[in-house]
């Protein structure tokens, strides 16, 4: 037991929460913790309560009862997730991003702990009460926003696999059709990595037709789970027939002309509500 | 400005610094943020800072002078990461991890953001001193442990490319013989990923012969980058030539018996200086 004074206390019980998302904590851990009554800590949590949801830093969630305690669940307010994705989108939008080949580069964005700990909020305060067990990505884009959101959701990840497959056990394969590229591709998922019944959140970093997307949802099926949500950093808009229906998007590729270097970018679905 | 009191300052000051790892906040912005004297900062710090030590969270630096301010340096201290990484050790010794082919299964350890957490955070501790621009890693398996060092140093990631490399616009490739299997492959980072005369942390999952390090550090060196460490989660131990001179290990592997199902770690070179 460490003797604190309240002041100690207050950064000690916020280091302690800040780094348990998610996690129910009882007050008689902090209690037995400090040698404190537990009405003291009820007020020291009143005080980060407030501080926590003035500075959007999240909500301290308390449960009742004998089992219950505090818990942190990170939330961006919806106008700084706005502002936040906006201005993500402007940085997306600079043409010397264009790519041979039409491709966007973000490899920067997505390597870049502090962009990625923004979106990573984002997707975790959109999906804090979708009770998600696992959060499910397939390699290698969408694995840094996969574990971003995971971080905040403080739920494991799961890797899909598309390229190394070797050193997993026995693994579910599916092939699944691109959506726009019309080929047929492979996809594998070790049979270990996941128990059947799980409740998983698909993250990753680009939707065009969303044959991936409906690739990992197939796959899913051979395990039982059932997907609780769907989550791409960016879609693009010019798609004739989507292979999902129910997804969030964060940004929408409109416009990407190679010869005048021109990228156009808007809010996605989850902020706009446009199909 | 935000007028606070002490308490919910405190919890504020804290928040902020723990997002915002190795980055010098001057004092005057804390200042100006709750319309408090500097000395009122400075005796708020003082808390934080022997909470922080007192806890292992990490340490608070001072920068005295004009462009002075306060830094928090996430640091385990040594006895936590010996007795973190030797119990993640043991985890790893599980028989049932054992793998057709002679493969360790390491997916669900690598895939769950509490324990990455705490190795991102050694391997952050035993480099925090090196200044490095830069984590570097090679696709897949890596990707994770890169990403959790590079949170708490607060620096951004590059992937070397193994597998996809159609959306990353001119790259610098190079072969490389794989030091166990003796394959020739080929591994390319993108052009624009690195600027010339950067430093770089190299982080990866698994240390055979080295095949795949020595690799990086010629990539590197196309890049004009100077390597300033290389850390792995395990290294083999029978290795006849090691094709690295200079780098940390955390954990050992120093027997995989497929018929006994027998796994035995021990801990790496950075506690036993094992060569």
């Amino acid at each position: 037991m460490k003797k604190l004074r309240r002041s100690a206390r207050l950064v000690d019980m916020t280091q302690h929460l800040l780094a348990r998302p998610h996690k129910l904590i009882p007050l008689t851990f902090f209690a037995d913790q400090y040698g404190a009554a537990k009405s003291s800590i009820s007020e020291d949590l009143s005080i980060i309560k407030e501080l926590f949801e003035s500075e959007g830093v999240g909500l301290l969630k308390t449960v009742a009862g004998a089992a219950g305690g505090v818990k942190y669940i990170p939330r961006m307010k919806a106008e700084e997730a706005r502002q936040t994705i906006e201005r993500i989108g402007r940085t997306l939008e600079s043409p010397g991003r264009l790519l041979p080949g039409g491709y966007l580069y973000m490899s920067d964005l997505l390597g870049d702990p502090e962009s990625l700990g923004e979106i990573g909020k984002v997707f975790a305060s959109i999906f804090a009460d979708a009770e998600a067990d696992y959060v499910m990505t397939v390699e290698t884009k969408g694995i840094p926003l996969a574990y971003a959101a995971a971080y905040y959701l403080n739920i494991p990840v799961i890797i899909v696999r598309r390229y190394s497959k070797l050193t997993d056990g026995s693994v579910v394969s599916i092939n699944y059709v691109s959506g726009s590229s019309k080929r047929i591709q492979t996809m594998s998922l070790a049979r270990r990595s996941l128990p059947e019944n799980s409740r998983v959140l698909i993250i990753d970093d680009f939707m065009k037709a969303g044959g991936t997307a409906h690739g990992m949802i197939d796959l899913l099926e051979e395990f039982k789970a059932k997907v609780v949500g769907v989550g791409v950093l960016m879609e693009t808009a010019d798609v004739e027939e989507r292979l999902v229906d129910d997804y969030v998007s964060l940004l929408r590729l409109v416009n990407m002309d190679v010869r005048d270097k021109e990228i156009r970018l808007e809010l996605g679905n989850y902020f706009t509500g446009k199909e």
